[in-house]
């Protein structure tokens, strides 16, 4: 791996703590790092290069999959300065570029930069403007940016920041983060069905009857209120994480791909996704939100009873739809997906659901349940005779890994940032094709044209997002 | 089912103790029997009924693998009555025609009987001579004939023998026991694959590259030495247990098939069954014997030196053999049968392994591994890529079900004859086919022109035996 400087915006937040710095130690542990690099720290806070120092160890006491080895721990913080930065005073940006190259000049590395945004989206354009301007992206070496959901707000607004990235950066050089797209079984898909004929053999346009995708969480909004009020499970999960589960599973795997064919591939299957017509918005679209609950014996409140929440809010806290994919492979497979809060338990999974061909008492459909998130597992849902009452019961032979040696999404996708491997991340034909499958479904949202459907907290969703695979003759999995 | 009478030949034998009142006790606990059962045990010992029912009480209270119910066991020992017979002396028979004829009087029953012959091979053709010269077997209601292995001793003996029964029975009212096919996982093969179409699609001509069969043990000849010197690996195991796992492996599982279909279908196997050419008797053909080895950690003596044991006998403690089906669907698809005494350990299964389509570091086929005994279980081989190493890693996703209230062998057999259903017997032409295809093998080893390759005792068996597969590019699963 090429030596480089690692230059974070937004070195004290959130993120950085939880996410990022965790990720670069245990990339360092195992040896994923490039010889000599310069991590540098950017942050409004007065704070010394031994003050960031300081809160990295602690972030890494706190939120490392790793314990913390005290024979490395030095040279690892050694790695890091830090600058105090204003994102909106471009005197900043100078001092910054003759900062990186003062560093670089003293580790005599090149002038590889990797821009890493963890910040608010409102500076995300403002940032990337004035490194060109001040030059600390005009580099000899290559250089990246890294940047963090969400990708715009609706369509025009991601064609926006799109175009001042674009002004600046090549699509090449821009590695949009959609962590869901780090989780294990996800980056596995393809090599889960690619080096085993098996699971090719059934992995089969004539075989599947139909894809459910599933991202429920059993928390409410909590601090987030006032944010997600306004984006709502669409924004906030379906624009971005359900179409990218759609999209890695709806890729064809059977042979390895290049991040470009990976690109090319994903951007095919959204040209391919129908959008919703509008006669089908209420049919093939559902707007959920919780009503007060029970979640694990506790009661729960409403949605709109929630602090931070609008008065008589219609916002979606559950979002269900069936898809349909028109191309050669998928014509003809429903996808199905569903997310919301306070759901009845906390689960990622995307299910591939066979047909059968038997209508025998007692048999059911086979599954393949490849389980994203908490746990990570593969499943194949069989009917076995139970040989003391002769009847068939569907039984799951199952596969998982839960070893803590599994790699964090983050730690795989800064990994693939620095050595520039785009693959896993969110592309922007792709991104625009979300938007535009979203759009018209978010504006009938804003109109109030599709029912808003209740369910209790705790619960599994609305009546009517099981009606939706039952007008097909499914039922969610 | 019909009220009935079942007459047991060897009452106060060992198999009548471990297996046959097992059987009828769990049945009976099930409702797996006839309202009205006559249950008449036959021994040359002079037992009355009372001391048959004890015996049987302690049979129960040792074998059975459901506690003995103090509410239902009198009744249940109520339908035992012992009749003291010397199967040589024709006089017997004509009394037991009277004693059974006065039972089913008794009882109100009609003449439906069962002859369970559980005695030395020698006898079973006088006793099926005589059953007919006294009339106990010409009965308005139907008669069924169980015999027990072995069924005769080479193709000869077993031809002559058949003959015999022939005149007494019809094909159809006999049952020839192979324990093998009473196995509940050898007895779900067919529904394993009927209502999943997922492995329905795995379990093709154009996926399977090769099908291993194993049935090994760990046990030496211990006090059957005298018998299994005669008998060899080859008649033992092979004619019977191995071969008929071939043909159940081998029928096709695309939907059920009834008692005549089975029967049609076993025989098709066996008549594309290859028979080993002479020349190639040394390479498809692996004849072995251990020596002395070591297993769990104690020494074990060579066969040569077993007690019983004919001083430097030839005879074979491990058999392997490649097996060539040529009809439609497995033509090029060889099977591996293996069987041994003294290996490392005890296992009988059938391993299909899937052909590979990528010659990628570290991926390995695919296998659907049916394990038939000790356990219960089905598993399938895949390649899961290990995230922390980047590297493929097999695993196996498994099921198994071995809950205690898995019927055993001998309940289902025994309830198949109460009710007439041939499907998990071995039936004539099979048979005469087996011994056909292991005759000249047979006569072979008897001539000393095949190979004896010794193996150590507690090993995986011969060399010889692992370069039969690799000489294909296979290795044992």
């Amino acid at each position: 791996m090429e030596d480089m400087t690692f230059v974070l915006f937004g070195a004290t937040g959130d993120l950085a703590k939880r996410k990022i710095y965790p990720a670069l130690y245990n990339l360092y542990v195992e040896g994923k790092m490039p010889e000599s690099i310069s991590v540098i720290g950017l942050g409004r806070t007065e704070l010394t290069n031994e003050d960031l120092q300081a809160q990295v160890e602690e972030a890494l006491n706190e939120f490392s999959r790793r314990d913390v080895q005290s024979e490395n721990i030095q040279e690892f913080l050694s790695k890091f300065r830090y600058f105090i930065f204003d994102a909106m005073k471009e005197e900043s940006y100078d001092r910054l570029r003759k900062y990186i190259e003062d560093r670089e000049s003293e580790l005599g590395i090149p002038d590889n930069r990797l821009f890493y945004l963890s910040v608010a989206p409102r500076l995300v354009e403002m940032i990337t403007t004035q490194l060109d301007k001040s030059g600390v992206s005009r580099t000899n070496g290559w250089r990246r940016l890294i940047v963090e959901k969400p990708f715009g707000s609706d369509l025009e607004s991601a064609r926006e920041l799109n175009a001042c990235l674009k002004q600046v950066f090549d699509e090449e050089e821009i590695y949009r983060i959609d962590h869901y797209l780090g989780k294990p079984m996800v980056q596995n898909l393809e090599s889960l069905i690619r080096p085993n004929p098996i699971l090719k053999a059934l992995w089969d346009h004539d075989q599947i009857a139909n894809v459910q995708i599933t991202a429920s969480e059993t928390v409410g909004v909590g601090s987030r209120a006032s944010y997600y009020d306004k984006a709502g499970a669409i924004k906030d999960m379906v624009q971005n994480h359900l179409l990218q589960l759609v999209m890695m599973t709806a890729v064809h795997h059977e042979k390895k791909l290049s991040p470009k064919q990976t690109e090319e591939k994903k951007r095919e299957i959204m040209e391919s996704l129908q959008p919703v017509e509008p006669e089908n918005l209420s049919t093939h679209v559902i707007r959920g939100q919780y009503e007060e609950g029970e979640l694990s014996g506790e009661a729960v409140p409403a949605y709109r009873d929630e602090s931070g929440v609008t008065e008589g809010s219609n916002n979606d806290t559950f979002f269900a739809a069936k898809l349909c994919i028109d191309n050669e492979y998928w014509r003809g497979i429903p996808f199905y997906i569903r997310t919301g809060k306070r759901m009845n338990e906390k689960s990622t999974r995307i299910v591939i659901e066979f047909k059968k061909d038997t209508d025998d008492a007692g048999i059911v459909s086979n599954l393949l349940v490849i389980q994203v998130n908490p746990d990570e597992s593969i499943s194949l849902r069989v009917n076995m005779k139970d040989n003391s009452t002769d009847q068939f019961e569907p039984q799951y032979i199952s596969f998982s890994d839960n070893s803590s040696t599994q790699p964090e999404a983050y730690e795989r996708l800064l990994y693939d940032g620095m050595v520039g491997n785009s693959t896993y991340f969110a592309h922007w034909h792709e991104v625009e094709l979300s938007w535009e499958w979203v759009q018209p479904i978010l504006d009938a949202f804003e109109q109030d044209e599709v029912p808003l459907h209740f369910y209790p907290a705790g619960s599994k969703g609305p009546s009517a997002s099981h009606e939706l695979l039952e007008k097909d003759g499914f039922e969610w999995n």
